[in-house]
């Protein structure tokens, strides 16, 4: 599947502006940044990014379908692409994700100690880098502003990340608590690279809203798309399994299914650390429980209210191919994925 | 001892402000903040808060004594304290701290998880806090610039941790890297709270660039009278041993002691967990080889320096024996005690 425009216009422009961001600090806590952002290896020697970056695609994107000029808005695009990879570092500590796409994870590779200093001076670069938009001809208003946009998206983010790890140790969650906590969850920084872009084009506060709930919204289809490809996706066979999450197919069924299937559903989940030969059983029972479908359905929903919110702040058919384009892409190959 | 006046002065309102930046947020994520602030014990029932916040009074104390009006001062002072306990938070983790003063840290109460998760809540909220200013009577452009003075000693305290976490690893360091470590991990925060008051006071760059170092200069007291308090303070034996950090003390031993006590210092050091009835004799060793009396002078000196500095910034002699009885008190009660 081929890279969709709204990355590859401007990705050499995006990767340059996220290296002049720890380019020139020479403490050794920069080398981690460095690995985290995929331009070295653990031995410091340097890789070929990948160069797909979804949060400063969607806020450059915005910014121009709105009319904005895409340049004006680089700062803020790498200041959530920052604050997305500040994020990961902290996730993977707090998951216990010893991976992190191809490579290992930054506290595999130098402990939870160092990996949690590493992610809170990403976070710091993040908001350094949404200060730089000053000297890129934006207004302090408008720098002011967008740190509001900014804490605002942080804070919803960390709020959904407690429910998550709640959601984790209830027994049982409805369907529309998860799909809450999941939207703030992944949707808080697609809502803030959204709305970010449309900040920064000049649109009014209501369009810049719009374009909040519509990244919200992407967010949510990507956290379900994850959701299904866990139990249903190329990769969720065979593999060695770990500890699984209580992700929505789980939560649908454990509301919706028949007692016997609950009971079973429920007996092999509480073992926590499944057995790969019991992943296949789990899977067939969330399917005939219609978990399966019923996820699809939400992830779809989702993925065209992305669109029609979009639609509704104002973005003209052809931008809005650009966006389909997009979601379609990031949600058939995941975030990390290229 | 008493408390200094300058903390007594504006105790109340910094309390005050402090609460204010929690208040009004639901999620129950704000209840491992308020736990982390003192305010309620692990089930939620109202403590009564110690009120003595070291960094808010410098900051205020800075601001009245170059001439400033503290409540103009107020967001920045309560700014400091919320990055502070970030860090507090954070760093329980890192070094598996299970008390935090009188109670159990965050990570022992809810996990290391939710205690990551609340950290990087708790620096959006110092974040919050900072740009609040700008409703008080402080003009954008000192927003702007108390963001500057934020981010770049918040790098400086993260490169310090990073320094700190290796040097527990390495076998040998210098006294001179020891100290230019401690004096970025603990004073990267009070000449924080020290540039900041000097900043909305209206002083010029160069006597907030002075107000900055004497904070600095007060951190790497305190950080050197902790190394000491570890090994001869109050509390330093009968209780259980924990794991021995290289601090001051052992740094300077090593380095300059005669080889015969290098080795047993070095042999009592790499068993990491020491066993109570070994501390009194590192104690020993360190005393015989001048490690105490060093450190003593080393502590003596920082205090002497963040004094001198501040009479270079221009404080006067009436403030001025303000700020050494502030001095004072922290460095023998250290920032957590009361």
């Amino acid at each position: 599947m081929t890279l969709p425009d709204m990355v590859t216009r401007h990705q050499e422009a995006v990767e340059a502006a996220l290296q002049s961001t720890v380019q020139g600090r020479q403490d050794p806590l920069y080398r981690m940044m460095e690995y985290q952002m995929g331009w070295v290896d653990e031995g410091g020697a340097a890789l070929t990014p990948s160069l797909i970056r979804a949060y400063p695609a969607l806020c450059l994107g915005v910014c121009e379908a709105l009319g904005g000029v895409a340049s004006t808005a680089m700062s803020a695009a790498t200041a959530v692409e920052l604050l997305y990879q500040f994020t990961r570092v902290h996730d993977d500590i707090q998951d216990g994700t010893p991976d992190n796409g191809p490579r290992p994870s930054v506290w595999w590779v130098w402990g939870p100690a160092q990996a949690i200093n590493a992610g809170d001076a990403l976070h710091v670069l993040a908001r350094l880098s949404l200060f730089s938009m000053g000297s890129q001809g934006v207004s302090t208003e408008q720098v002011l502003a967008a740190t509001k946009v900014m804490d605002a998206a942080s804070l919803d983010l960390f709020e959904g990340q407690h429910q998550d790890l709640q959601i984790q140790n209830q027994v049982t969650v409805t369907q529309q608590a998860y799909l809450a906590m999941a939207e703030r969850r992944t949707g808080s920084l697609m809502g803030c690279a959204a709305q970010l872009g449309a900040l920064i084009s000049g649109a009014d506060e209501a369009v810049q809203e719009r374009c909040k709930e519509a990244g919200r919204k992407l967010g949510l289809a990507l956290h379900l798309q994850h959701d299904i490809n866990e139990f249903w996706g190329a990769n969720s066979t065979g593999g060695p399994v770990t500890i699984v999450r209580k992700s929505f197919p789980v939560v649908y069924a454990i509301e919706t299914a028949p007692v016997a299937v609950k009971r079973e559903i429920g007996t092999l989940f509480t073992t926590r650390v499944l057995d790969p030969k019991d992943m296949p059983r789990l899977a067939d029972l969330l399917d005939g429980a219609g978990a399966r479908q019923r996820s699809i359905e939400a992830t779809q929903a989702a993925q065209a209210e992305f669109l029609s919110t979009l639609e509704g702040a104002g973005v003209k058919p052809g931008p809005l191919a650009e966006f389909e384009a997009f979601a379609e892409y990031f949600i058939q190959n995941g975030l990390t994925g290229a």
